[in-house]
């Protein structure tokens, strides 16, 4: 079951603006209605806040384990991508951030979804 | 024939803004004019209303099986483009939706359509 | 249904020996166990025999219509293949003969067979 | 857990050789040594035995609902190589069979294992 | 109409062995049943006869005047293969001689025809 | 200092034989002239001998392992393939096994080696 | 006008055998029937005879220069591949020697000729 | 002044069989006719006699300044191409060697050349 | 020796606003201080006057021509592209020109020059 | 040792701008602080003043000789920029003109510097 406690954080290392991208390129979960696996690419695209305001930058190997918790979930493509972008949001209150997920298809059908907090920037 | 009726939705699990793209790469209709087979690649691009206004998404399964109901229709590009525009808006009223049509060709001629709901902002 | 009845066929036009490779790149059938449609690509690869032994080629608009009756049946990859490999031998008798049919995949998966009548020389 | 009862088969279709290859490009499994998830893509390429002797060709949605039972066994490479190619001959004993594993990688590293059954002719 | 006395000749200029390939990229026909347009490539690819055996070479301006003559001719593709084979192989009796045309396709299926005069040296 | 007693084995998991490369894209060692590091990639590619013969694998994490204790040795490339050829002859005594490491280059040279056990077969 | 006179050699350096390729990008003549300038790409590939035997290689500047002697010469592709094939031959007698010429094509047809001197191994 | 006693070498580390190939990417010499600088990639391909047998390689940094001996050096192509061959074969009696040279181009030609030393396998 | 009065004209065929690109890949003209030929691509980039003010368009064939009569001029890269930009100026007098002349280079350099005539637009 | 009194001019042939690019492929210049040789691509972009400014332009054989001074010179990177800058800087006095060196790398790193004169406009 999708875990936010597992994830962790640590400090933010400077008060100057930072942007981070980690891409989970093997993301597995499973459909909701059929019971068939589900697979894609994470992208987890945000500006964290700056030390001097407390902010807190998402631990790598917690975010592998973290997602590893979806394994098993039956959820839908919208709800793990808002998941996501929650618990992250949760967890780090950025500046922004922008969750994207990429799955390849299944049926015939290939889909890709955005879901942000605060204000992206264009890219 | 292409039959609405087959669509499900279940609702936008969030009022937080998403983003989402399905396309589907193995459509086919038939050529009202000739009787031969047409095929393309149907790409549904939205913004789902959100949840706290009764927001609803398309379920991915019953949009393939949507897709199939025109695999024995005789229609003309233009108007399998419109229809999908017209039904996925009917059943979803989503904030913008853009649905393009990207056709393999016939007798040298490739074509691409798009049909727009709402406000599509700057791709 | 599959109909053989729809090949025409012209005599070779010479003694001399030809190659004939056609590639019909949108093929598509019907799942027989799940009735979603299949989508591939069908490559018919031979040696007609020569004019002075009554040699005959598929008429290439002919194939492309016996191809569209396999439209709405309900058929596996290997009969499919095996079924084209039959009927054009039966029409043609070529010298040699190689079918191989490539599918898009359906959960995840795609497929590639080949079926050969008489000796097909190194490629 | 890998079950093999979920494999299917249907007749082989006829007398004549085919030559089958089915590519399952998300297979996913768990390290038994580290707990986290194995990903990687799995080829199996045969030629089934003919009509009249008895042959049987593996059912494709049978075959994906059989990978999908090692989602959550914790096994290593060579094995999970080894089970697929042992069950499959098992199923259909055919004249030849070559089963591939292609792993994404783990730590950096990345592997590819190959396991035969009967004389694999030169690809 | 195809009309091979278009084409030109010029000795070959030594008794040591050539080996000569001319690519036409473009060269356009008319099917004979539809009545629509056929685009595709020729290769013409031979070692002519030596000088003191009274060899000659097709001169290249005559070629290609000689492939124009095909534009308002309705003709399969077969026969476009064996026609140029033939009328080249009359022109020049070369020690051996490779035709290929390679076709753009019409209705989704793309042809690609040799044709051979002696016996052609493996490339 | 490379150790070979990080590497473990398995045993074989079947008589059948299989065929496993590894591939290791990010191993760094020091070059014992210079002092500088180097930086290649490291391919281990065998046989091992069947589970009736007492045959084992290496187990992945362990290789990973044994390669980083590399990492501050100084030592030439020969060296080290020669060693990883010897350390890992010396686990598993696979039917044959082929080493090739490929260096990124010092100085505008770059380098490959390779090393086998046992009679290779034509790659 | 071609001028093997302007050709220069020097001493093969050694008994044991080279194998030497010169590549010329940018060689142009004329054609000689419509007056019009051709372009092409001339590669010389050869053997000395060793030094021992009295071989010689071509100088590479004075190769470059007899190239420029073809510029206002009108003359047929294979005319300058034989002749350069001739010219060659007499002033090093090689072991073996391939001339291959590549012309970028005129009114829609690119060409390319062989032409040898003694038995030029596989490639 | 190319300079053989540059060249250093260290005992094979091992009596079973290696094959090493070193790319010098950067080498430059100058053009004995014209005074102008050439530049070329150098790669040297052998393999080295056992270790029991009193075998050496070539130690890499050494063969960088070795092949900088040859920066103000008026000398042909092949000349260079031999020399280092005799100088690399003289210094490690190798089991089988080939040199190969390839010339970025002076004038629109570039060139590539062979030396070999024993019997290369095919590669 | 390049001349202008091979240039001909067409009136423009229209006054809506065409911009117009032809681009030569096969120029050669001399090096005027080492008396080498020079080989380069030209491309004539422009936007004709309409018809009602009089405009022309060069025609490809003189242009063709005219680009020919550079073959034997000893001429530096920057007075090829000035006399091109000023003789079709003088014959078009375009609303706006670009010439770009790219040279495949000489003794490693390889050169590109644009003259303009009149305001360019940002391409 | 650089030499800029190996540099030659000619007078700009036209009142109207041109823009000229400069490409050497092949630099070389040695690293002063370890006797190693440095290899690169040098840039020079440039507008020249105009005729009749007395506006010249840099002959390019002499640029390729001066190009050549660098050849034996202990020279950090950033000086051969600044001094190719100034030299070309007074021998031209040019409208703006751009020096880029790009250097293939040392030890993994590799580097590219720019240096200008005047206002270079947006590339």
């Amino acid at each position: 079951m999708p875990d936010p406690t597992l994830l962790e954080a640590f400090p933010t290392p400077t008060d100057a603006p930072l942007v981070i991208e980690h891409v989970a390129e093997e993301f597995t979960s499973v459909c909701p209605k059929t019971g068939h696996p589900d697979f894609g690419e994470v992208t987890v695209l945000f500006q964290p806040r700056a030390a001097k305001d407390g902010g807190v930058c998402v631990e790598l190997k917690s975010l592998k384990i973290y997602f590893h918790s979806f394994r098993d979930e039956g959820i839908f493509y919208e709800a793990v991508t808002h998941q996501i972008r929650d618990d992250l949001n949760a967890l780090m209150k950025p500046t922004w951030m922008r969750i994207t997920t990429n799955w390849r298809g299944r049926g015939g059908i290939r889909s890709r979804i955005h879901a942000d907090a605060g204000t992206v920037p264009h890219q």
